[in-house]
């Protein structure tokens, strides 16, 4: 038996909506897959069948369906399932895990724009992931109307419960990435994502080459 | 106009399957109500639209569908939706809210008998729903026999993920309830269940006397 493999890293992608995560995931997935390494994509809320299940609740049904109270305890149980049956058994086995939003989404919409204590939402975290934290942390930034515009072209006009919220709450959300940013410079690297994406993407693996083997 | 209403009392019914707290629950609201008081009945998980969703990702499927953990945090949601839409508003306009199971049982039965932490739970709770604790607490106890054999005629054997796990989960939900019975004498009460139905009630009504107008 040789030694068990060294434990992988954990990348988390953050931002409001539109601002690319997803189409970075991919980007960064086939960069990382091309220097050999395992990766595993994933996002959240979701990632496992009980969180997607979770998710549905929480994405689905009208702005005012949950209080912010409730919201914040469904993202950390879903997060809880996915850390437990995806993320850790990954890193565990040497695989990369770039994940479509996590805990700092989280702190950004329930704690930043909705008014609960940022100290709840990290207790939450604790008592269903451990406290888990990504090694590094991606977030993108664009300005809010052209951030729309690209999620408006994508979705025809449709949007979930976070959507569906105005611009003073999606200009909370932002500020308190920047200041989540600010707080944890080591961790959280601010992307500009105004570029197209082959340059976005460059910058992102800029910003994560000191974690390559 | 007048003065509010005086808060209503918070009466929470527990104990394991099958020990007759819906049976109970259905007795003392008549009871009360015959005395001109306005009465809740509820239940938990549930009680809500949200939460009875949240009730239905808690109790069906496999029995390790969920870990503890993530188990803990839905029981928190599901709560922290009853608490804000029906049980503080009840009990501000002055009614009774008699609730068939609560935080004990989650206790009881993440903590106690699944290995959570009780401070995890209670910290939970905190998060969700304010800490809300019950002002009287009638928990109902029975030998585990009389219980499953009580539980079993009335659901002709089908068992949900919880009535689905063995003996030894269910003796340690006891043992943790009787723990938390001893740690906090005067809010909850211990009512011997295994008499028929109209003396168990007698019982409980003698426990709450002490909180009628
Ligand atoms: N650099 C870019 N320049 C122009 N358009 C882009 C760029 N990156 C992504 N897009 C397009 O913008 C839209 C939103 O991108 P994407 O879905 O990746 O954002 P997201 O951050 O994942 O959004 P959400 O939070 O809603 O999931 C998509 O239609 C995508 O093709
Ligand atoms: N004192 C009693 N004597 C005999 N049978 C009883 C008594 N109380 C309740 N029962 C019967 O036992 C069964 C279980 O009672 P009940 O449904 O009230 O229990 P419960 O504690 O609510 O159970 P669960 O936790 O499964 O909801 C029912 O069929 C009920 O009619
Ligand atoms: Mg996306
Ligand atoms: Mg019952």
């Amino acid at each position: 038996m040789g030694a068990p493999p060294p434990r992988g890293k954990f990348i988390t992608l953050e931002g409001g909506e539109g601002v690319g995560k997803s189409t970075q995931i991919r980007l960064l997935g086939e960069a990382l897959r091309a220097r050999g390494l395992d990766v595993v994509e994933t996002r959240e809320p979701g990632g496992t069948e009980g969180a997607e299940a979770i998710r549905a609740l929480l994405l689905g049904g009208a702005a005012d369906r949950w209080n912010p109270q409730a919201e914040a305890l469904l993202f950390a149980a879903a997060r809880a399932d996915h850390v437990a049956r995806v993320i850790r058994p990954a890193l565990d086995r040497g695989a990369w895990v770039l994940c479509d939003r996590f805990i700092d989404s989280n702190r950004a919409y329930q704690a930043g724009a909705s008014g609960l204590a940022d100290d709840d939402i990290m207790a939450a975290h604790r008592i269903g992931s451990g406290g888990l934290m990504p090694d590094r942390t991606l977030l993108l930034t664009l300005p809010l109307d052209v951030a729309a515009e690209r999620a408006m072209q994508r979705d025809a006009g449709r949007a979930d419960r976070f959507g569906a919220r105005g611009r003073a709450f999606h200009e909370a959300v932002n500020a308190a990435f920047m200041a989540q940013a600010a707080q944890e410079p080591a961790r959280i690297r601010i992307i500009d994502a105004t570029d197209g994406a082959a340059i976005v993407s460059a910058r992102i693996q800029t910003e994560i080459e000191d974690l390559l083997p």
